[in-house]
């Protein structure tokens, strides 16, 4: 890792709420070393920004000059500096450009700025996802709905290369709040056991959400209902809670978008939730990991930014 | 005080999840005395629901052999003693007989039965609100939709005098957990202000939540993106959250039970909430109190169990 760590030309971050990765990249965007830490944004405003990606450099063997670019929370009014939002519609192309620097830094540090859809009725904000979207490697032309599913899921219309629109669902933070904090809890288990795919109940309850076009709230409580008369167990319940908001996210975003073909951007076991949910709702999928993607948005930023010289796209 | 409990016939009790209300009642169910309290279930599966029960009688002045007629969540599984559920559809009036003694007390103290409906599809279960619903004098014939809101809203179909299936949207519980665990706690001030049905915030947030059906995920971020954007005060979130869900609940419940007028039983702030809620839907609303009706309900549970003589409903 020492020695492959002298031919870095970027370290790239992701870094969100609760957890940051770091990659050692090349000139060509390729991975030379990774890290992961859950000290996230959180943690960061406890312990300091600089002093935790400090420590994650020195762990890779990056050398002191290398220039470090930055998505995510980080870059948020809570974080290390509030990086300015790009207003939508936007070119993707344009998104990457005018990445916000630290100041007082021996590196050049800089965060992508997040986007804003300052629509009087719809407004909405995004911090790390335009960064995705950038690097998944969509057509120049045509309509494209993407998903990015996670604790604050984003659906975003892109028309012929640019951001057209987009909307946020907090299905993660939903079902983390509810199996935490609510009656649920009594009913999933504290804390829940990861909810499988294939799990049944996720599969009946995704239907039922979509055939009520996002109406999630009548259903919540039969959750703990059918606990208490159908000795529901607590793995099925936590399945059934995240096929109702997966599916009512489905069904809420298939109202405003329509019901066209998705680009699902997402990695692991929670891309294979909702690329079933999608295909529960009839929608055709392209699935594009979200690793490789945030990591070729960020390979992008950096040349976008003059950080590393190139112009392609990274594998 | 102690002059005109001598005078009651019946300690009735309203035992909920946070907080309690104790009332002593003479023979035609008016009220001589009431205390209320933050000793719900929570505080009284630690204290102990006996001494805290007899604390309140005693320094209400209530005689040793007073018997104690109770309902809410004091009788559920995490409760002082599991009363039985009696199964919709069922008579409202036969809902009430069979309340649940507790054994190993000086004083005669039952429990009435909570509503079980337990169909596959839509199970549900209430404690507490089939009191309420027992007291809120409606006409034993023809067919009410009633709406008892709270932290668990209840909205009951009620056809000549039966109680014909009922749902649980828990909107309450939606509000405080998103307010204090979510990210909307940035927005919303911690804690957050009471809302007043007079903010415009509260009246234009229902109104969208009722044009989209009861889709409320789609919206709740915009809240937080609004405070980033356009500098929504606090006391404003709070009223777009309430307004969302609030209308969201209404709009799916129109949607189960079809847009027929409302008997609201609430009280306070909230039942002005929800009356202006359901003007908003434009539906007929009928208010009744809920503290007037919960007492009559219990005077009546207490006649029904042959703890107190007597048949007429208190006034």
């Amino acid at each position: 890792m020492i020695s492959s760590s002298k031919a870095a030309s970027v370290a790239a971050v992701d870094w969100g709420t609760t957890r940051m990765r770091v990659w050692l990249l090349d000139g060509a965007g390729k991975v030379l070393a990774e890290r992961r830490g859950d000290d996230g944004l959180i943690t960061a405003q406890a312990k300091g920004f600089s002093s935790i990606l400090e420590g994650h450099l020195a762990a890779l063997g990056a050398p002191e000059a290398l220039p470090v670019i930055i998505c995510g929370m980080a870059g948020s009014r809570q974080g290390w500096l509030e990086a300015p939002y790009v207003s939508v519609p936007a070119p993707i192309g344009a998104i990457l450009a005018g990445a916000a620097r630290i100041p007082g830094q021996r590196r050049d540090i800089r965060i992508v700025p997040g986007l804003a859809q300052r629509l009087a009725d719809a407004p909405d904000v995004m911090r790390g996802e335009e960064t995705q979207l950038a690097g998944a490697g969509l057509p120049a032309k045509g309509r494209h709905l993407v998903c990015m599913p996670g604790t604050h899921s984003k659906w975003v219309l892109v028309e012929d290369g640019s951001v057209a629109g987009f909307g946020t669902w907090p299905t993660g933070e939903l079902f983390s709040v509810l199996a935490a904090h609510s009656i649920l809890r009594h009913s999933l288990g504290e804390p829940p056991k990861p909810v499988a795919a294939e799990n049944p109940f996720f599969r009946e309850w995704c239907l039922k959400a979509l055939a009520e076009g996002g109406d999630i709230g009548s259903r919540l409580f039969s959750i703990r209902a059918a606990s208490l008369l159908q000795d529901l167990k607590p793995e099925d319940a936590a399945a059934c809670l995240s096929g109702l908001l997966i599916g009512g996210e489905i069904a809420s975003a298939n109202r405003r978008y329509g019901a066209v073909p998705v680009v699902l951007i997402a990695s692991g076991a929670l891309g294979k939730l909702y690329a079933d949910a999608l295909g529960l709702a009839g929608l055709a999928v392209r699935v594009v990991d979200a690793d490789e993607a945030v990591r070729a948005g960020l390979a992008e930023a950096a040349r976008e930014n003059g950080m590393i010289a190139g112009n392609g796209v990274a594998a």
